[in-house]
């Protein structure tokens, strides 16, 4: 476990109040770099707040194709003890004779005709796991779901610098959640959590804190999540990947209202 | 210039208002990936908006230290009519017989001695451009940029899915602005185009319209800039890059508050 002095610090600051500066203590988040090596070879290096290391690599690679499952994970370690910022993954079975990954973008970049939003998508619809089936959301559970994921962050509070992302199953119940500075990192940790307890399988709603991007709804596709609630906007190459990849997309999730971008079969009353 | 379909477009959405969704129409912003290619090479993939790509792909080289200055860019060229995502850079002078870079964080991932934060700032520090004079703000004339970066904001309002940079000079004036989904890329774009139009000495302070991470503070040290100033939170790197590279760094921007993370002789009434 993470202590809380890994995830915050304190600085001496001068707030302006009432056209004043005054010295003031602030509490801060801490923000380091994690390496990851996969197969034995550097693959990323990410800006995260540290804690939850292991599962942030895990929730990361599954996001970036290089699993597909629990089982394609030999091993995973975070080498703390030499070397905090970094996390060692090797995969196991068919995976681990395909010889260490190409670097992140890869293969985008050898694209020889160009790259477009259209393209990246159907690069990521080839390669989802099985349709999550028939589990139907309410606006009303969302805004439950919203409120839940408010409760359990920690750091927002006394940094105003982190994220959240929170993982729901079917019934309501909050499986795994995470903050971090960086949004894709919260919802890789959440994931990368689950997928290491073996239980993926069980999360249906993602709620993210801020913002849906493309890449976010990438990572909810990937691990089969079929909800995406998130606080705030949604873009259009994320609304269009989630309809592609039959995902329920909901933006703009706040105290009593939410707008629906996608439906896919999953919101009461739009069926 | 940018038409601007090309940057938000119309969705039919459904809003949740008194406890019934109905039907709406909803702007979102586009989020499309660029290529840039630097000295015929592919060097990184940014997800975007489209728009002011070639100030995009200019900052961003900045940022990265593949260029130092305006006179180390020999052609920069958006392949619109071919291809709208991509935009190739090569370099002059000196730069250009060294051949194509290596790609992003490569440094990073060679080092056999792990990573951290500290590593990353003085690799920053060694190559940062000379200090920017005697430049001081007033926690005032802060305030008042914060609120003219939020007039020139066009696409937040419609779409809430943008963030953006602005860039003013001693005397207030603002001398750039860009808002992109990304918050990293509206800093780049913003910094770029000063840099092309050989106006990047003047800029003094740079406002942001959301968190300030590490990579926001990396930017404006390798612009120059002396004043960094953001609406949301800055993380600890962020601060401790600021300290090492003799920036101020101002959080929580407000209407009538703010908070001073880093004053490095900058800010009226502190020094």
């Amino acid at each position: 476990m993470v202590r809380a002095s890994t995830v915050t610090s304190k600085r001496d600051v001068w707030r302006l109040s009432n056209g004043a500066l005054a010295a003031e203590a602030a509490t801060v988040i801490v923000e380091e770099p994690l390496q990851i090596l996969v197969d034995g070879t550097p693959y990323s290096v990410l800006m995260r707040t540290p804690g939850d290391d292991t599962a942030l690599a895990a929730g990361f690679c599954l996001a970036e194709g290089l699993i597909e499952s629990r089982a394609e994970i030999g091993s995973i370690q975070s080498c703390a003890a030499e070397d905090p910022n970094q996390v060692a993954v090797t995969r196991a079975g068919a995976r681990a004779s395909e010889g260490p990954p190409a670097r992140p973008m890869q293969h985008a970049i050898a694209s020889s005709c160009g790259l477009c939003g259209r393209e990246l998508i159907e690069d990521i619809a080839k390669n989802l796991p099985p349709s999550a089936g028939e589990y139907v959301a309410s606006a009303q559970d969302l805004l439950a779901l919203g409120r839940r994921l408010q409760e359990e962050q920690r750091y927002f509070q006394p940094t105003g610098g982190t994220h959240a992302a929170g993982l729901f199953d079917a019934s309501g119940e909050l499986l795994a959640a995470a903050e971090d500075v960086g949004r894709h990192n919260a919802l890789d940790k959440a994931i990368g959590r689950l997928l290491l307890d073996d239980r993926l399988g069980e999360a249906k709603v993602a709620v993210l804190s801020g913002r849906c991007s493309f890449e976010m709804v990438q990572k909810a596709a990937r691990a089969g999540i079929p909800v995406v609630a998130a606080v705030s906007a949604p873009t259009a190459l994320a609304i269009e990947l989630a309809e592609r990849a039959g995902l329920a997309l909901v933006g703009f999730l706040r105290d009593t209202t939410l707008t629906v971008y996608v439906e896919a079969g999953r919101i009461e009353g739009l069926r």
